[in-house]
């Protein structure tokens, strides 16, 4: 029942995941009115999917208290503690990403070890994509927590981009040992630590986020959703320029025309809706957030994270880095920080 | 001396904003050898321009502090002190950033009533241009720097891009009041009060940057920093996309030809040539940086900055703004902190 057009382009979006994956199936939790109708009306999900009826949802400006109080036995909630009881592998919401978090955190915890969730995400790069946490989970982070996400988002980029050793980056405002600030300092020596099997290449600035400089981009949920929504604007304010300046004559509409094929490519290729599907790192149990405005191609790439995380068994290749991380690197972090 | 093409650049961008400006009168700070050759092919350059021979230069790669114990006597540092002793009304550098800071702030000190200048620049969004500060000159920032970010930004908005009531936006990450963290939600507090005479509209977010919502946006260094090299990466990403599209076949070649004008078009509108020339704001006299890497077309456009900072006063009416914020704002900022 999230996000800005449900429950149509959930179900939609259920409809193309399950096109791409023959064993996956469904648990929709909402109306069930409303759901069964837009399900009737789809053969090939009707037979994969059971419909939860809830009559609560999360309103999308709820307070993440709110939800925490009184979102129990929403959808959102209920989706949740499906997850939590065995009876779903993962969960996938385009609802309040507050809320979404708060409740998680609340019925599935955390991953021992682990001591704040983050959000994570692809952005594409020039090279190749990149993997960017946390997006806004944590406003206010210490070094500890960037180890940790360090962690997870090369997990991460090894479960869902298959690579075998990546690189790993922390967003700062110049590359040079001085800069930034102490909790940043701090991270990056806890994470150049030899015992550690991360490939960790030190500081990378805003410029190496699309340049691809390193497979995984670690910052704070402050920067991070700063970063991630500028990047947005900057594409939409370059389409809409482009926009402006094919409409302004005769012969640059006709160009248009000629060219539509590669601006199709290019809008293609940078495509929100292929980059739809954040997870919440950390957790004891998939959960991946939609982007609320998405469409049905949006949506099914927000279900394929999902199943990639479940079927790469993210959550317990996380827990085992950090039994590793845990002994060495966070005692040491401690011993330099008291 | 300071930049990738220097002193060319220099030279060739000054004959540029000489053009535009006929009042205007450089002294030129370097090798004297270098300069003069250069000079000597540009007439209209040539009696506008005195040479200041200094053999010692800043390099790119040294630290501020460095540069602050010996850097007084290098070009960079004559210059400033050329606008501290009234012999000029403004340097403008293309050189090493952090040491420019230190070095203008040691020299011509800020402004009364400002602890930390801030580094403000142009950005280019979907209505018009936006004033965005701080850009790395402070990586960490506490309420009270944020609020006089705020007044010089605005009085920076009215000064260089005309705007009578300037709109103001802290940046976040969401609206609502109880988003961010304690610092900015202190600054937006003393920033609402209503005795102080700007238009504050409140927390703003990544993708407002680049819609223009507000004419100004207020963020600390870090994140200023990250923002700025994350919206310039991101556009270069789309360029490199496009262009790549544009090749793929026989078709999108002949599009792109006929599109070439709407093509040249965007690049011209979002050239970050057009918006170079950063102000660094608080200090008692007018310091323009122009990126490192930029070309004559970009470095006059920095000088262009410095002319209009001098022309309007930003600096005397920055003063002025803050002798009002001074007595009441800050001392209730100070009151609610203690």
């Amino acid at each position: 029942m999230g996000g800005d057009h449900a429950p149509q382009v959930v179900i939609a979006g259920a409809d193309m995941a399950r096109s791409r994956h023959a064993d996956l199936r469904f648990l929709l939790f909402g109306d069930e009115t409303a759901i069964a109708s837009l399900v009737a009306s789809r053969p090939g999900l009707k037979d994969r999917a059971d419909i939860v009826h809830t009559p609560e949802k999360v309103e999308a400006d709820a307070k993440p208290s709110q939800v925490l109080r009184h979102g129990r036995k929403s959808s959102m909630g209920l989706a949740i503690e499906a997850v939590k009881e065995g009876q779903a592998d993962a969960v996938v919401s385009a609802g309040n990403t507050g809320g979404l978090m708060a409740l998680a955190k609340f019925v599935l915890k955390t991953l021992p070890g682990i001591e704040r969730p983050a959000i994570g995400s692809l952005m594409p790069t020039k090279r190749r994509e990149t993997v960017f946490l946390d997006l806004g989970a944590n406003a206010e982070c210490d070094a500890e927590n960037l180890v940790q996400f360090a962690v997870m988002g090369e997990v991460f980029a090894r479960a869902v981009l298959g690579i075998k050793k990546p690189t790993v980056g922390l967003l700062n405002i110049g590359t040079e040992d001085l800069k930034g600030n102490e909790t940043i300092r701090q991270a990056a020596a806890a994470l150049k630590d030899a015992s550690l099997p991360i490939e960790f290449r030190g500081f990378v600035e805003g410029t190496d986020l699309t340049s691809g400089t390193t497979d995984v981009v670690v910052t704070d949920g402050f920067t991070g959703n700063v970063a991630l929504k500028v990047a947005e604007g900057t594409a939409g304010l370059y389409t809409h320029v482009l926009r402006q300046a094919f409409k302004s004559s005769f012969l640059s509409k006709l160009g248009y025309i000629m060219a539509r094929g590669a601006l199709n490519a290019t809008r293609q290729h940078l495509d929100p809706r292929r980059y739809n599907g954040a997870m919440f790192l950390g957790l004891n149990g998939v959960v991946v957030k939609s982007h609320g405005g998405t469409d049905a191609l949006g949506f099914a790439n927000a279900i394929n994270v999902a199943v990639d995380l479940v079927q790469q068994g993210t959550n317990e290749r996380i827990t085992a880095e950090l039994n590793t991380l845990e002994d060495d690197v966070i005692q040491g972090l401690r011993a330099r920080a008291s």
